[in-house]
């Protein structure tokens, strides 16, 4: 016997996209349940992004989700690049008149997101297995899923498919009907975590003869690194002492005479990745954040590009709701999609102007010296670096325009 | 019996370089005597760049070469980008507060340099056979060759070395003291020129599924096109129709319709290469222009980078000759390449953005396209693509900044 349930808009995953969506809809009066494949402590458990651009943290406010963030984030106007052993700071508030950033781990995104939603007693069904989507070509879609051993059917008007690169949703498109876009770096992202003031006050991305590394950071005590690695790295190899040593190696004198070491918390090596889907919706199917498009880490977008599908996708649908406009719907893709390749191309071109890439000649990095001094020298180079990384507007290159 | 003749500055290779560091020493009152392995008629069939930026039009006048360039040139104060079939002008002088570039072939500016040396009775040794270099690490350095049946021994104070990518000046150089950075791209450019009119008052450059295409010009009644095309391809296999047919394919409608076709004067393939000799002074040996380094020719920068080589080393052997200082000399190397790495950065990225890498997959595309839509929509992405194009400011990124 399957239990039947009705909703407006199904939402499959319980990440940050999902539960945004599902705040914002709760806030519009739209009937959502989120259906998750794993716990909610394993969904925290994953150590993501940490810097929310001013339209994320603005959607955040809009979800009245925005109180801790706005306590405990860090506000940074600014970053430095390190290259030839030289930083220079860009001036993002400056040149971008006045747009900041936030630097608030993706875990606690995820946790307030939760609260609110636990609070507002909204539906959520955890450790669902066997979840499949169906009928999306119709205007009658389901998901099924098994719960706690009850099998339940969720007839809905809507599916928003938030639930990452492998998940069910994407993967439940005929392929016929999806045109998949990739590339692999070849190297990997060592990250490690630890209870430890951060080296700067802000960001440092270092472009080094020894490879790429980033001194990020969650909060005025946790500090998280990164190095470029080889892909055959393993993480047990890695010693925290070994991360540390080389981690110097790669800073200028002044960071290195300010770098706080101690245990990890955590540690690991991601790959990196971009990758884009087109289209990005099908039918009464929509995708969302990592279902749909990934974004190697430097330039922070993953989180950003998610909000804003999210904000899209919840104004379509508000749209359908209310005004009974299918205009929002319809767009919705090629919306998505005109930000998704903007940033795509940022982060793509911020991976390759700080890697060494294994494979490239000599002249590459003679190159990437020469762009980023052509950079930190011009003021439109600087704020063509400034305003991609706080975000670009979001009606940026609109037909409108 | 060798004929012995004494000059401060030996120059080889009577190319632009060449002749414009003679003509700027002559006016400066430093002698200099002029070596080329070829006739002047087969320098002056050379077919290459027809863009000048600021810089060169200025040492052009300095030299007092200017007049029938700025009778004859065109001053373009923008391009034209286009790509996914629409296109976008880059108004390059509102941009850069009032610069343009100033369309006149290098076969003409060659051609009035090598009328002011004549006119000036200044001493030029045309198809001279076996020139060597010597002694360029002593204060003694010498050139020798024979010209017309007689062996020559030039003595002089220094050597200029102007003969190009396959001269001799930069292959006397000890393996051990110079460095080569080297990029060949899996392409060349078919090129070809006619007596029609131009298919717009400005350039196009083009980014087409079919390739790369540029529509360029040498005058109001001579253009010059140029086609992204396989390395593998022979130029006896392009006929002109062709070519034209070709060419049509990756315009838009409206260069469709204005396109003017006709025989083609000449018609032929080149190769592009990224390449660049750290360091330029070797002793009392200077390296210039192609000599030292070449750039693909989608920024139009390799006359232009030539033109400011000269600048420096002419204004270093003016300082060494008047005040008695080693300066010039001592930086010179320094001072171009902080100059030449940004100009070949930019021509990397601009040939990058615009054409088909076989190798690539379908998301290069894409990301040139997100890139080309970014940089036509953002104030500041326009702004880096015309600073570049006019050429930075001759102190860009210097020390004292």
């Amino acid at each position: 016997m399957s239990l039947s349930i009705r909703t407006q808009v199904a939402i499959i995953g319980a990440g940050p996209s999902g539960l945004l969506l599902g705040q914002l809809l709760h806030k519009a009066g739209i009937d959502a349940v989120i259906v998750e494949r794993v716990s909610g402590d394993y969904v925290l458990g994953r150590i993501r992004a940490g810097v929310l651009e001013q339209v994320a943290v603005d959607l955040l406010d809009e979800a009245g989700v925005g109180t801790r963030m706005h306590h405990e984030g860090l506000v940074h106007g600014g970053f430095d690049l390190l290259y030839a052993g030289q930083r220079h700071r860009i001036n993002m508030n400056a040149l971008t008149g006045g747009k900041n950033v936030v630097v608030y781990g993706q875990t606690e995104v995820t946790h307030d997101l939760m609260d609110a939603r636990t609070a507002a007693g909204l539906p959520t069904y955890y450790e669902a297995s066997e979840v499949q989507v169906h009928d999306f070509d119709s205007t009658h879609p389901r998901v099924t899923f098994t719960h706690q051993g009850q099998a339940i059917e969720l007839a809905c008007d809507f599916i928003a498919g938030c639930d990452g690169f492998h998940g069910v949703c994407r993967a439940s498109v005929p392929r016929q009907s999806i045109q998949e876009f990739e590339k692999v770096y070849p190297f990997g992202w060592l990250g490690l975590l630890s209870d430890t003031p951060p080296v700067h006050d802000e960001l440092i991305y270092v472009n080094s003869p020894r490879g790429f590394a980033l001194c990020s950071q969650r909060s005025k005590t946790r500090s998280r690194y990164y190095l470029q690695v080889p892909l055959t790295d393993r993480i047990q190899d890695w010693t925290d002492d070994a991360f540390w040593q080389e981690l110097r190696l790669r800073l200028d004198d002044d960071a290195r005479a300010h770098l706080v070491t101690g245990p990890s918390i955590e540690k690991s090596i991601a790959p990196l990745r971009s990758f884009v889907t087109e289209p990005m919706r099908f039918g009464r199917l929509f995708l969302a954040g990592d279902a749909a498009h990934i974004v190697p880490p430097t330039g922070a977008k993953g989180l950003n590009l998610a909000a804003t599908d999210v904000k899209y996708l919840c104004n379509a649908l508000v749209d359908f709701y209310q005004n009974h406009s299918e205009q929002g719907i319809n767009t919705y893709s090629e919306r998505c999609l005109r930000r998704i390749w903007k940033a795509e191309r940022f982060s793509w071109w911020f991976t390759s102007l700080m890697h060494r890439f294994p494979d490239d000649g000599p002249i590459t990095a003679k190159f990437q010296e020469a762009e980023l001094d052509y950079l930190v020298h011009s003021e439109a180079g600087s704020r063509v670096m400034a305003e991609n990384y706080v975000g670009l507007p979001l009606d940026f290159a609109e037909p409108s325009r």
